[in-house]
């Protein structure tokens, strides 16, 4: 057993302490973890946009000091009381929605969208007491999704966490735990294309190449990748995308755009901005008869969806999804499992790698629209 | 071979002359079939709402005179140049969509929207020539839907045309045509409840209560019937309905009505008004996670479907469908066997009865809201 076990750990954390600011290596305390809960040593992370975009806390209440990150990787340190499917050393995949394993969401098939641990981006504390693991000089610091990550050491709710082969190199699954999942299931999972068929895919980020990675995999013949960011299409070849629309080129709606590339519209689109004209085009691309639009990107809260409704009469399909259907704690394990033996190249997604303290550059990189993920390697 | 087969056929037929006024039998000539139709004798049609609305001609461009109807079911009387899968003494059931067997639409199974012969209302002529098989005194009198039924003998395109057992009662699977199927489909091939489930049905006319006997007759175990005709409820429970919403009863809005009823939402619904904000609470009636919401009613032109988008991320589904996803020609001799052997009981539909000669009648217990169809026997 460790010696840390049930003491409060010391260790370095990226802070955010305010809306913009750049993060700040600190020396927090984390304390040990309640009853359901773990605590975490975080190996790796990977940035992703909605760290950003907390970060920056244009829209939404803001909530500081916050620690950060959801997208990692890391092994149990020790588990709170209760916890039976867990223990020290288990390698694992920190999750920002999670699997209670009891509620009518957890038992359906259909549904992953846990009651009790579904994502919730303002709370900002554990459920078990209300309160924080995280705290400098008495000072309670703030949680992020229930995960945290951007620090050495971080408690989470034992349902937010999928136990993954212990062989499996974290350096590469960190993506799994969002943005890969997000994408690739929203194709696998939801949309369904089927092989030699059309797809389109709205913003080209790490959510979107995994769409279109899916689609690829499925044997899609034509992947329209739409982007306002034309450096994105290069990159975007390696994760199958054949065509490329800027809607900034075109002086037409790219629905319009997208129905005339395709004789009368693709077969499935999947929306990965979260823009509102984004996920009303990507619905009106669809081929009216058999069309299906999914939709993965989250929009602002007060966004509206508009259409004409003859557009679902002419047997169109438009879903939601999150986390791309899947359920953490029950499939991320064989999705690790096809990173080992290659039937998925997450690697891919990896362009940029940095060490922990300089944590910023990955915020810098997100920003500028450079690369893909940027990891974040904990201990160098 | 008949007599009649190349030869005008002059026959009673039911002629609206001008939008909302009475229909009056007169005497027209029916021309022979052309390239690609055939010519039927109609037995007995059974009145839709489709037909009262573009009888009354409110909306959209009136096109008269016009001979209406199109759920009917009769005989082939005779087949035009190239037509080689009917012939003539086979029993029909003419529809308001085809099926060319040949387009994008035929050849998917995902798919029964026939680009060539999908419903066309404002098209009043034949598609060979662009004229009309119907005259009197030489007038040209108007198709409707491609089937034009309120006719002693009508012509249609042979690709809108199931050639069904010649033992089936047409005096009952007439009502196959349009109402059951479209209603009965949509929940059966599209919206797909699990048995012990819960569905929600809006507008219980003909096509919801097939809808709501779809369900029942999948073992669904709560029925929701909303309605604004609270006469309607207690024929709808022959149909499976266990509970009933007016939307006049309650202060707040139907889909929390509902939500508050069901532990949070409906796991399918379907709806089939064709009123935009009941389409709108049929969507977000359903239960987050799994919920499929499926829109069968046909909206105003210029209606609007608006939503907040975070009800599709949340996990619910909106699909639109037509005829209940039935391709005419390839699925309705099933149907019809399945009538048969009493597996579906479409009698349960036919309220009333009249003869052609009263067939204005049908209009007004339509118009009031009185029973469900209204059998039309046209040799009476």
């Amino acid at each position: 057993m460790s010696s840390t076990v049930g003491k409060v750990i010391k260790c370095r954390a990226a802070v955010a302490w305010e809306a913009g600011k750049p993060l700040v290596i600190e020396e927090v305390e984390v304390a040990p973890p309640q009853r359901g809960e773990v605590r975490l040593k975080i190996l790796y992370n990977s940035l992703c946009r909605t760290d950003v975009y907390w970060w920056e806390a244009k829209v939404q209440n803001p909530l500081f000091p916050r620690i950060l990150g959801h997208e990692a990787a890391g092994i149990v340190e020790s588990i709170g009381e209760g916890v039976t499917d867990l223990k020290a050393g288990d390698h694992v995949l920190p999750v920002f929605t999670g699997e209670c394993g009891e509620c009518a969401h957890c038992k359906s098939n259909e549904s992953n969208m846990c009651e009790l641990l579904r994502i919730n981006t303002d709370r900002g504390v554990m459920l078990n007491d209300g309160k924080t693991r995280f705290s400098k000089n008495g000072q309670p610091i703030y949680h992020f999704l229930g995960t945290s990550t951007f620090s050495e050491y971080t408690v989470v709710h034992a349902g937010c966490v999928a136990k993954i082969n212990p062989a499996a190199p974290l350096d590469k699954v960190c993506v799994l735990s969002c943005g890969f999942c997000t994408g690739f299931g929203a194709t696998i999972n939801v949309a369904k294309p089927k092989p030699d068929s059309s797809v389109a895919v709205f913003g080209l980020g790490a959510v979107g190449l995994a769409a279109a990675e899916g689609a690829r995999l499925l044997g899609v013949s034509r992947i329209i990748g739409v982007d306002l960011n034309p450096n994105r299409f290069e990159e975007a070849k390696k994760f199958g995308v054949t065509d490329f629309v800027n809607p900034k080129d075109h002086n037409k709606p790219v629905q319009q755009v997208i129905a005339e590339m395709t004789n009368g519209g693709v077969d499935r689109a999947v929306e990965c901005t979260g823009n509102i004209q984004a996920s009303i085009a990507a619905f009106e691309c669809v081929h009216d008869g058999w069309g299906v639009a999914v939709l993965v990107g989250v929009p602002k809260k007060d966004a509206e969806f508009r259409t004409n409704p003859m557009n679902f009469l002419a047997g169109r399909t438009l879903k939601g999804t999150f986390y791309g259907n899947y359920k953490p704690r029950t499939d991320l394990p064989s999705i690790v499992e096809k990173c080992m033996n290659k039937e998925l190249e997450v690697e891919k997604f990896i362009t940029h790698s940095i060490p922990f303290s300089e944590i910023n550059k990955a915020f810098e990189y997100m920003i500028k629209g450079e690369g893909i993920r940027c990891l974040i390697c904990m201990e160098e």
